[in-house]
């Protein structure tokens, strides 16, 4: 009461009791900013190729903003397409094996984008359980009816087709971003084609690390291409930049390029970004060994800690991940890591679909076998009680 | 028939009757990439204080890329918050006068965040008609409900508010994108106040063209630093780069951190970008003449059209719009404009919401006098039939 008498309320007085709870939950998130160089050992980002920092993916985003400028100026429709832009979208779309591509500020934006825009009025998206937050945001926005199905389960998508009539949308990670594991693409591919629906793939975590030199998931399970598969890749992981592209058919490109909202209402790639993504698409393209090497090394790090007694689950890709026995003991143990020099990921709820706190290690391809046995040492001597056996 | 003898069905075909019908009624976009230099005028770009090629913004995003990389790597929950993000938002957040910023992506991304947070289920979401796309898919995705009001229109705010008991939000674009016109924000957070409702303003036309030296329409209009205004601002427009924030209580933005999904499970933004808006944003407040004479030559060209006969809305900060006959006649007028050397925009639907197509000229605090008479020149030269009396 006192409190009132000084303080008048708020509209946002309820953030305070959620803020409360959180905090009593060990839920709360802050922000960390990194200095620009650190000693930690990062096994926590998303640059699984290294190539974030390599000197031709810096010089070309320092080139592009000098020859470009600082950013697009406008929507890719009125000012914001340079012939960057359209570059990239060639380069993108030649090296994943698809006819054409469209490239938006964002993964995330790529996503809102392709469900929306291919799942109008009467369609039924199916939709996996541990789809990325993009994903189920565009199914939220898309005017299509949404029917979420058990993870990587190509039987459940049957069964969900099979319900409906109209037109099918199946939507799912390639790669799925908690655990790591791989989309039954192929399968799940099979299935569409019974039903005549269209299969649209997350490949944020595929593009550069899975598929001949890394050409992604779609390639992997020979769909890159086809008329009736659309993917989604982000420039912000192998690709070490920001943004993201659709790729597919060109009519499923022109059609989104004509009503993805956003795409169209949105600021277009800055140039700086595009052209870095550019170079590294040049780097894996003139090194493909580098794909190899992030599976081999996630692959390590799996047989390793999985032979050290952690539950892991077994990386299809460049994601590693290790159960935690609960959201503090997960919290615990990253920043017990993090004081040993060791940076990974910590997943808890609510970004976790299971409700299961794990330690998230990315395999990047210019790791050295010194660091991932360091890896080994921190992962071990950290481990909270009970992480051997959950 | 024969054609489907040759083609199978696929799941995409209903892409091409659509692709038909906005070819037919003249609706059809393509993507125009530009080259890096061009003799064009360009009143098309949202690059209202000519700062996008400006050297220490340019140099500022190459200087980020080499010191920081191509990408953030990461959420800027996990790998993605650089010293250089905390920088930006400790300045965007003084610049504006609000307690605290955060840092997304894309205005589009702020956007999305900061209705989806601050509208939880039982919130009543009151709506501007008028609102840009990106509030507009913040409202869908929130879990409060919906009121769309009339266009401006403070009176339709309170009856709005005055039906619900709980919650409440009021979201509003501070300047309209298509026609220019601001909000009258005074009398919107007067009726907010009387209800105890937040207000939600999204000011990406406003920062650096209204208020002092730019400091944006919360400023303006006093209501910078209320414990019950949040706004959220772009990057990509007067400050020429890309990515967006949310300016407001701390509380609000540590709820943002904790909550926002397209904050949470999204890469930072590019280092390029924010030391770019970052650079801009010092220019801005070294030179705060940029922002008035931007509204100045919004105002000229405006007195100007208006006194050739043209039907143009009185515009409130730099965007101008010259209503046209018809949307054929917009594209055509737009393309006759683009022969003779200047870029404008054209607004058609369905990206008007009153379905009337518009020319759009952004005035920039770097065109010359000149450049404003070549304006006046070019868009009366090439007026279509009825463009002077619509
Ligand atoms: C599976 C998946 N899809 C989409 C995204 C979004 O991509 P971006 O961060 O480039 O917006 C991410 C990660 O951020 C992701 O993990
Ligand atoms: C009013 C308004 N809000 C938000 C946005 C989105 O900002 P951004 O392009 O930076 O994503 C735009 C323009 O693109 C806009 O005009």
């Amino acid at each position: 009461m006192p409190r009132d008498a000084i303080t008048p309320p708020t509209p946002f007085d309820w953030i305070d009791g959620q803020a409360d709870r959180r905090r009593s939950a060990g839920l709360e998130r802050v922000l960390r900013p990194r200095p620009p160089r650190s000693d930690l050992l990062d096994l926590a980002g998303n640059d699984y190729l290294g190539l974030t920092r390599h000197p031709a993916v810096v010089d070309a985003a320092a080139d592009a903003a000098r020859v470009w400028g600082g950013g697009a100026t406008g929507s890719r429709l009125v000012t914001g397409s340079t012939e960057l832009h359209a570059e990239l979208e060639a380069e993108l779309a030649e090296f994943c094996g698809f006819e054409s591509a469209l490239v938006l500020s964002s993964g995330y934006a790529a996503n809102l984008a392709a469900v929306t825009a291919l799942a109008p009025h009467g369609t039924l998206i199916v939709s996996d359980a541990g789809n990325h937050a993009s994903l189920i945001d565009g199914c939220r926005l898309a005017r299509g009816t949404t029917s979420v199905v058990p993870h990587a389960t190509p039987e459940a998508v049957r069964k969900a087709l099979a319900t409906h009539t109209g037109a099918g949308l199946v939507v799912t990670d390639s790669v799925f971003s908690v655990d790591g594991d791989a989309a039954p693409l192929a399968e799940t591919a099979g299935v569409c084609r019974e039903f005549g629906a269209g299969l649209l793939l997350d490949d944020a975590h595929g593009l550069g690390v899975l598929g001949t030199g890394g050409r992604g998931a779609a390639q992997a399970a020979g769909l890159a291409g086809a008329p009736d598969v659309v993917a989604t890749v982000t420039l912000s992981k192998s690709l070490g930049s920001q943004g993201g592209a659709v790729l597919g058919p060109a009519r499923v490109i022109a059609h989104l390029l004509n009503t993805a909202r956003t795409f169209i209402f949105d600021t277009g790639l800055a140039p700086a970004a595009a052209g870095a993504a550019r170079a590294a698409l040049g780097v894996l393209r003139a090194e493909p060994a580098r794909a190899e090497r992030a599976r081999q090394v996630a692959h390590t790090l799996y047989t390793r800690l999985t032979g050290a007694g952690f539950d892991s689950a077994r990386p299809d890709a460049a994601v590693v991940s290790v159960r935690a026995p609960s959201p503090a003991a997960a919290v615990r143990w990253a920043a017990d890591c993090r004081a040993m020099g060791l940076l990974v990921g910590c997943f808890r709820p609510p970004s976790v679909p299971d409700g299961i706190s794990r330690l998230r290690l990315t395999a990047r391809a210019d790791l050295t076998d010194e660091a991932i046995d360091r890896v080994l040492t921190v992962v071990t001597e950290t481990a909270p009680e009970g992480a051997r056996d959950v």
